[in-house]
């Protein structure tokens, strides 16, 4: 059977077991893994967290996890009933030394020393370094450990470097697994399939055929509860430092030699170090801030985002940067990256808008060539041709859309977290983000993020429901770009 | 309205009215025509043959084959009696002296001096030239006059410059207009659009991407009532020196200046001068010729073709060639082309098989991309990419089929003869062919016929129904290929 590619018998350790991702993302994306025979009987996923509670109760609130996110479709008594009995907890907290490390200690014991085991730091990342001290300190991280760290990593360059050494004095790099779910996306990684899986894709993936690339990632709600959290982060660091950033990297890296993670995070940080600063020379011109004010989504009326929180802010909601990676092959073209909080859709999407045919053989110029990869909703390809138009006896053109759906029928498409999980088991870190990219990211990230909070760049409005501000269109017009927009 | 390009008043006179082609195909194209908008109330069609009708009798039997072959959406009772009124008959032989040469002349010289004539020759080949002569003779060919040829122009090139020159004699080549109903079918022409409005696709046309190119015309029909025509011509006569060879010219011609008619006629000839003749060296490994023995066609059993024919025969019924084009961008492609009778489909298409990719950073390599042009049925084309397979954690890969109609909703496409008839009033002769296209075609496909008729290679059988003879096949695996069939 297709899926049957098993892995190695693990021991996965979550901290933060009792919080939202576990609930809504990891414990989903176990259950998937089991149902589709890739996780052996002997495996255990365990829970631990500041939460006092027993097994039975831990299995308890995992159940009802399962229940309310696992789509029906996929949803067995008999799976579940499998999969609780792979769940273990123990109250522990995580950044304190006298915790109950002992009870820990205690459960990893039963299984096999060279078990695999993986620590999962679902908690605050500023307390990343502190559990792996008190890993280290209870003798709990082994040759066949891993640690999985979830975003975000740092809010600035310094922060995650703090986060990196924290975590780095106890794990060697090749043991620590910085998690991005975005490249878990199936149709992220499509891209590599795309360009280097088809001579005649890779023939045309240059400045020579490409005349900009758009990168989006816009969504239709807003910050509801999360405003005060929001507040410290920002759409820049929220989305482009980390997921937009990674999209891009494989959009523009060269062709990796192999699929060896590292030469594919090689060919990433080449891409990261190559992205041309932002100085406060270009900030204004460059880049675009702004913040929603009230709206209609949907059809319904919503609040502003200073409203929602309460207060005034200097945080932005929506960014959008003119980018440019600065190699031969990206030679004058620039990307596009724009996100959004209530945006009017919701969309990821990556544009690769070809240049126009120059010649005048069909009287005016044809449209330029597109293709757009749809990371989500309707996961696909789009592909503008242009054809005859058989209405006309004269030689003229119209366009046509060569779609291709990439879900296969009757199959979903794997959440992110499914393959990222066991990628971690399996001890294979290419969809996992190295130290030196997050270095990188950060390095072209923060000068934006500087230059905002001294207002190099004005901060501008949005109406809640409606593509952004004007000011992110003209800095597209300024290139005799537009943005690519579904709904219009 | 887009439609609405209405020619100038014309008189079209058709020798051969009464016959099927007249019938079938340009009557009702004309109907089309004038439900469209374009032809103008003057416009005269006046029908001629040896059948002694008066005009009413004309217009009865035109009637009739209007009810038949015009499809129900677009028939109206007060378009046909429109349709009707333009049209006139007289009995007259076109290649007697003594004919009724002075009633047709009163019947043009009712317009205007300078109308535009079309003079259409649907009666066989060998009549052409006496009806130019009478023309001539009768002083009825006017600076403003055309001559439409309908296939075949010839037998072999003796044959084909006889009736060249005997219609050269009186009509200047400029006048002379060849039909092709082939290259007048939308997604033939679509082949220019495709590939010189389309930079991402003209980038890849080459030797350097594409591994070989197939065209394929398969019919399920046998000769049935027409076999004892059918022997006199045979597969590559009928198909493939004329309409096959003009779909390789709009795959394989340089890209012209413009789309002046003779520009493009110009880079189409080039092609037919580049293509590298068959010898008795190669005639054997490059060519196959078959006859269908009885077999099962669409579930019902059918009679071989010598049986339809009743004695032993020396023709064809399938023809396939392995030709190349011995220009710079066709280095090493081989161009395959086949036409077959009583084939397991009835398919129009040309296949570019591109280059697979040299890498394996996928493990196995790629499908290789391809593009389908459907020129009948279901026109459109099919993109083959290969992208990522979702069900799996590996890197591995599918293949996509991104698809596009040609079609465009709720607007038949329009018949082949409906732009050819009206380009000969507007005097576009992009569409047709030139002398010196018909002779460079013999000069490349008669050598075959000869080979043929001295057996140099010998004639294969295949079952009726099937996909040809095994011969076909091997001839494609000697090079590593295998011929597209959309039904296996």
């Amino acid at each position: 059977m297709e899926h049957a590619q098993q892995v190695n018998p693990f021991d996965y350790i979550i901290f933060g077991a009792t919080g939202d991702l576990t609930m809504r993302k990891l414990l989903p994306a176990f259950y998937n893994k089991l149902r589709l025979g890739q996780i052996p009987e002997e495996a255990r996923i365990i829970g631990t967290s500041r939460t006092d509670l027993d097994k039975a109760g831990y299995i308890e609130r995992a159940n009802e996890a399962l229940e309310r996110f696992i789509p029906d479709e996929t949803k067995s008594p008999e799976l579940i009933e499998r999969f609780l009995k792979m769940l273990n907890y123990i109250t522990l907290d995580g950044t304190k030394s006298d915790s109950d490390w002992a009870g820990l200690h205690t459960i990893l014991a039963e299984s096999p020393k060279d078990r695999i085991r993986v620590f999962y730091f679902a908690t605050a990342p500023q307390l990343f370094g502190a559990i792996s001290e008190n890993l280290s300190k209870n003798d709990l991280i082994t040759s066949h450990s891993r640690v999985v760290l979830e975003k975000p990593i740092g809010t600035n360059l310094d922060t995650a470097n703090a986060i990196n050494n924290g975590v780095g004095q106890f794990f060697p790099e090749n043991q620590i697994y910085r998690i991005d779910h975005y490249i878990g996306k199936e149709t992220v990684q499509n891209v590599l399939a795309l360009r280097f899986a088809n001579p005649i894709i890779n023939a045309v993936w240059s400045s020579e055929y490409i005349e900009s690339v758009q990168i989006t990632a816009a969504e239709t709600v807003g910050v509801e509860g999360r405003a005060s959290y929001y507040d410290t982060s920002g759409a820049l660091r929220d989305m482009i430092q980390n997921h937009l950033l990674q999209v891009l990297c494989f959009v523009a890296m060269e062709k990796p030699e192999s699929l060896e993670a590292d030469t594919v995070r090689n060919a990433k940080v080449a891409v990261l170090k190559a992205l041309r600063p932002i100085t406060d020379k270009n900030i204004a011109s460059d880049t675009v801030r702004a913040q929603y004010t009230a709206g209609t989504v949907g059809g319904n009326n919503v609040p502003g985002y200073v409203d929602e929180l309460g207060h005034t802010s200097n945080t932005e909601t929506y960014a959008a940067v003119r980018a440019w990676v600065d190699t031969p092959r990206w030679k004058d073209v620039p990307f596009y990256i724009r996100t959004a909080k209530r945006s009017a859709e919701k969309v990821s999407e990556i544009v690769i808008q070809f240049r126009a045919e120059a010649s005048t053989l069909f009287g005016k110029p044809p449209a330029s060539n597109r293709l757009v990869i749809r990371i989500q909703p309707h996961e696909g390809l789009d592909l503008r041709l242009n054809v005859k138009n058989p209405a006309l006896d004269t030689f003229t053109l119209r366009t046509a859309e060569l779609d291709a759906p990439l879900l296969i029928e009757g199959q979903p498409f794997p959440d992110s977290y499914e393959r990222l999980l066991l990628d971690a088991v399996r001890g294979n870190p290419i969809l996992f983000i190295r130290r030196d990219e997050v270095e990188s990211a950060w390095r072209w990230a923060e000068p934006i993020l500087t230059g905002w909070s001294e207002n190099k760049a004005p901060m501008e409005t949005y109406s809640a429901g409606s593509h952004g501000p004007a000011k992110a269109e003209a800095m597209l017009a300024s290139n005799g770009d537009k943005w690519h927009e579904n709904m219009e």
